[in-house]
């Protein structure tokens, strides 16, 4: 698994063209990005991480990260997924990272996904979908969640995002219109992000083996 | 004006029954519901509060103030607004204390919102639209919503909200449809809640006058 992950992370670099800002994401198959991109961090001009996790690798790699608000669009976001269907849409956000990570995968003209074969499926869901909440409407956004898909929510408790907020992960969803359930949790008041990457799917997805392959 | 802010929020106090858990806002009105509420503080069972502001002011006059999980559905939430159309769908955030103020809505049973006179307008969107966004999406948000919307997002700079936000005002709107606008923003990553209280709108205004009138 760990190598499939490597290949991934590795292939990844393809996308990296010189003087680029570099959207980064989180978790285990990013660290092996992060560790390729450290190979050639004098030809990319940064990067935006969305995570305290990332950034912290990143510097340690003398990598250096900027703010999306004065880096502007990014032409390229590299990050993993949960789970990812046939059409590129994904799952994220066991990691707790997804608020971050929407808000750049939505700034940057291209999204590269990079995954070991255990992350595909043929419809999202079987990997509990995460939704980050205000803490004062955790028991106020689990109602709703129920009415609104019939899933169950589960309180990742002790878990506090970056944003200082809180996660559900949602149970037992099979997720036929990832599209439609995104658009409608998005609107329950104390919703700050919806671990469905579906509106805004990934536009390349690397799945990792010798060699890996590519989606589009 | 504030002598009709007194007059709504005093009326409000008839809504209020034995034993409830009262949802409380945020601003000049309100604070005068609050008033108005400590006199009748030990025929309540407490009170869910929508900022620190609305929290000191309400434990200062003695009145216990619960938490949203604990409490559950409430009967009754009453809140101020910034602008109030015909159909009883609300601008607010000027105060910045939207979206707990969205999330207690939510969660109450009926929203009776005071207002003195000025608040009315026939179409929504000569107040400015407040929207509270996480920090580092403020320059995405900003021009998705331009793209979206037409209408001009200002940074309501040096301001932080109580979730450690920030607020993006959004100037030159006229809200032909609120219900559609705030669905299409609140699908935008970063926004954390938009000032529009359409989906959910008021169930009963008051407008401060002598007499009060009451619309529902």
């Amino acid at each position: 698994m760990s190598e499939s992950k490597r290949l991934a992370g590795e292939q990844a670099i393809e996308f990296v063209e010189d003087g680029m800002v570099v959207g980064v994401g989180t978790g285990s198959t990013v660290a092996y990005f992060i560790d390729a991109l450290a190979r050639i961090r004098d030809r990319i001009a940064g990067v935006v991480s969305s995570s305290e996790q990332s950034t912290a690798r990143l510097r340690g790699h003398g990598i250096e990260v900027l703010d999306l608000n004065a880096a502007g669009p990014l032409p390229l976001y590299v990050d993993g997924a949960d789970e990812c269907d046939p059409q590129r849409r994904l799952i994220k956000g066991g990691g707790a990272a997804l608020t971050r990570e929407k808000i750049i995968a939505q700034a940057s003209e291209r999204f590269v996904c990079i995954i070991d074969p255990a992350k595909q499926v043929d419809v999202l869901g079987r990997f509990p979908l995460p939704v980050e909440v205000i803490p004062m409407a955790r028991s106020l956004v689990a109602r709703e969640i129920l009415a609104a898909s019939g899933g169950q929510p589960v309180w990742r408790e002790g878990v506090v995002t970056d944003n200082g907020n809180w996660v559900l992960d949602v149970h037992g969803l099979r997720i036929a219109d990832p599209v439609a359930l995104e658009g409608a949790l998005n609107q329950i008041p104390g919703v700050v992000c919806v671990g469905l990457f579906a509106r805004r799917p990934a536009d390349v997805v690397i799945v990792g083996g010798q060699p890996p392959r590519v989606l589009r």
